[in-house]
């Protein structure tokens, strides 16, 4: 039999997070886990969704189990602008298209704009997720860097000065409680990104899954880049982490031109979503009770990321620094310049039961593995501290 | 601003069905519709549906509404291999993998398989959404001859000849009640073309949404092709047209090596698909209701298949012909030659209040514009009666 897979297929590859599953099912019940990225299953509003799931499911007898637009469910797409529009982005449902989860807004965006050389400019670390959506595309990556007020403005000008014009596409960056490092970027930097989209000729991904998810209203995020240049920037929302992952839904809000792309991009991917999983969401984000749900939501996570800073102060080696995230999941961890936090992976999901992201599995050039990534948003604060003294002591002996 | 699209972008195409929705839409609801290949609401097991989604959202407070495995939820994984041993297809787990619909299959397969210039041989005419996939992976398409038995050997072994080796990549078939034709490949041919694709080097996409919906078991279709050479063959099922199309949930049975990277594909597309709905599916499916509700599905679309041919019978011209399946959603029309169905096509929704999809949309050669796809799955028989009426009419002056 010849080889019958494509070019595309050959650049695609397994990730870290993949691996890591394998050790922690083997691990079983007792470990700890700062390894997935999921929301707490304790703020899904389960009996609202169960009320909504039942009516939606009966609602003229049935009907609205059928296919559906490609676009996304019109009352949906509409909340979703008047949503955006608390933001200061100004959208109407042109400029609007839902997708499964913000992970299939990467990869439509990445099959509509992307080919083979592009070169696409991403923060370091970065997501997992995009990097695996722009490999796969055969982009080449370049990483800008990062410090505590996010994205270096200095840093991409040079980057994107040093590659042929005709090969600048895209910037990646999640502007808010950024996953892997939880950094946000600052306002000032978000208004100098802006200005040189213009500049380079070049077109931004504004993804902002944790944006809701800020622990005071003090830390409230400054507003989208989207704000800034809203023809150049595709703004990715999702409904994953503020209601529930299983009714896979996100958001793209863009120029209508590339909307239609991606309108496009997702008749051939997969027809359309779910309808029903739609108006569910819709009925819930529409009601009296979702503002007070966000509140919920900010006091929950900011409890756990407490939680997890306070045992780090106490448990943690001094040569061992890490970020102090105003919102979101995560929490970045740096270890002293030549180690590697694949080295006791092992170890410490088997032998300590606690488990954690390589850094290594956030770089588009392999490089950040003296860092690793810790997720607050699953455990329990009394797990969470137990979890952080058992890492503390693999860690000592490393 | 330069222009960023993609060498793929620039191969997408809206499809003729969305260009005549937007005619259908301003038509109102007098419009019958023979155009969409839609199942019926009244198909849908909607109370069972709604018991199972309030207890599975229920379940365990809320764990079932995170993300999910991107394989797909183990009891319906198992499910599906139990399923397909009915169908003489050997299955276990490494086998399968849950798409969003069939769609999500075609393209992701595409994906892995198809490097622009490869060749596709498929049916003429065939199904639109598969056309969409392979053109916007840059295939060669190459319409393989079909007559009333299905898909000519004599012919797809020529054009497998007329083709280098290296190029000879997939050919696509729907092997039961084909969208949009009606015909089913019987079964001497299955056992040809099985044996061609051993001689030839080739894979083959064996899609099946219809294969249940046969109006008489003494119309059974005989047993998939998947059975005669289960490693070159990529099987695809799905619960769209025999539960809802909302769950969005098919699937690929296919060797293990071929489903770990449609896995890494699925995984950079959309992480997972929605557990819930899977699990909505799994407790229905394997429910003792099941095999009722595919009975009631078969005498169901076989009354509406009868109205549809005993009014062409009564009411079309005689230069007219039309397919007489035995199962499914769909009729083809064959008007003499020379004329276009796209030709009136405005007259037929807009003063007629009749729509249909034409010919051309199926074809990957700009051929077959003297046909047009009729469904049957989606009117009352009173309303398909009265819309063949209509159709006549239009067709007598045309």
């Amino acid at each position: 039999m010849k080889n019958f897979f494509s070019d595309k297929s050959r650049r695609m590859q397994p990730s870290a997070i993949r691996r890591m599953s394998k050790l922690a099912i083997a691990a079983g019940p007792d470990l700890i886990s700062f390894a997935g990225g999921m929301p707490s299953p304790q703020t899904f509003p389960v009996e609202e969704l169960a009320e909504y799931a039942v009516s939606e499911i009966r609602d003229q007898n049935g009907r609205g189990l059928q296919y559906g637009l490609t676009q996304g469910h019109r009352g949906l797409v509409q909340w979703i602008c008047e949503y955006a529009s608390q933001k200061e982005i100004a959208a109407t449902p042109p400029n609007v298209i839902c997708t499964t989860g913000s992970q299939q807004a990467l990869d439509l965006i990445s099959s509509i704009l992307i080919d083979p050389g592009d070169s696409v400019f991403l923060e370091t670390p970065s997501y997992i997720g995009a990097i695996a959506s722009f490999r796969n595309s055969g982009a080449r990556m370049i990483p800008v860097l990062q410090d505590e007020h996010g994205m270096v403005p200095d840093d991409l000008r040079g980057k994107l000065k040093a590659t042929p014009p005709e090969k600048r596409k895209l910037i990646y960056l999640i502007s808010n409680f950024q996953n892997p490092s939880g950094i946000s970027i600052r306002a000032d930097r978000r208004k100098q990104i802006a200005v040189m989209l213009e500049e380079f000729d070049v077109l931004l991904i504004e993804d902002d899954p944790y944006g809701e998810i800020y622990f005071d209203e003090s830390n409230r995020p400054p507003l989208p880049i989207k704000k800034e240049a809203p023809d150049r920037i595709l703004y990715l929302g999702t409904f994953s982490k503020i209601v529930a992952p299983t009714f896979r839904t996100g958001w793209v809000i863009a120029e209508p031109g590339l909307v239609q792309k991606l309108e496009l991009a997702k008749e051939a991917a997969d027809l359309c979503g779910s309808m029903l999983d739609q108006r569910i969401l819709y009925r819930f984000c529409s009601s009296s009770s979702f503002p007070e749900h966000l509140k919920k939501l900010r006091s929950f996570y900011r409890q756990r990321w407490m939680a997890m800073d306070e045992s780090l102060q106490k448990e943690m080696p001094k040569t061992i620094s890490w970020t102090h995230p105003t919102g979101g999941f995560f929490i970045w961890v740096t270890l002293p310049i030549g180690q590697d936090s694949e080295s006791f992976l092992e170890e410490a999901i088997s032998a300590a039961k606690v488990s954690y992201v390589i850094g290594q599995a956030f770089s588009c050039d392999q490089s950040d593995k003296n860092h690793l990534r810790l997720a607050f948003s699953s455990e329990h604060p009394d797990r969470i501290q137990e979890g952080v003294r058992r890492l503390a002591k693999v860690l000592r002996h490393n």
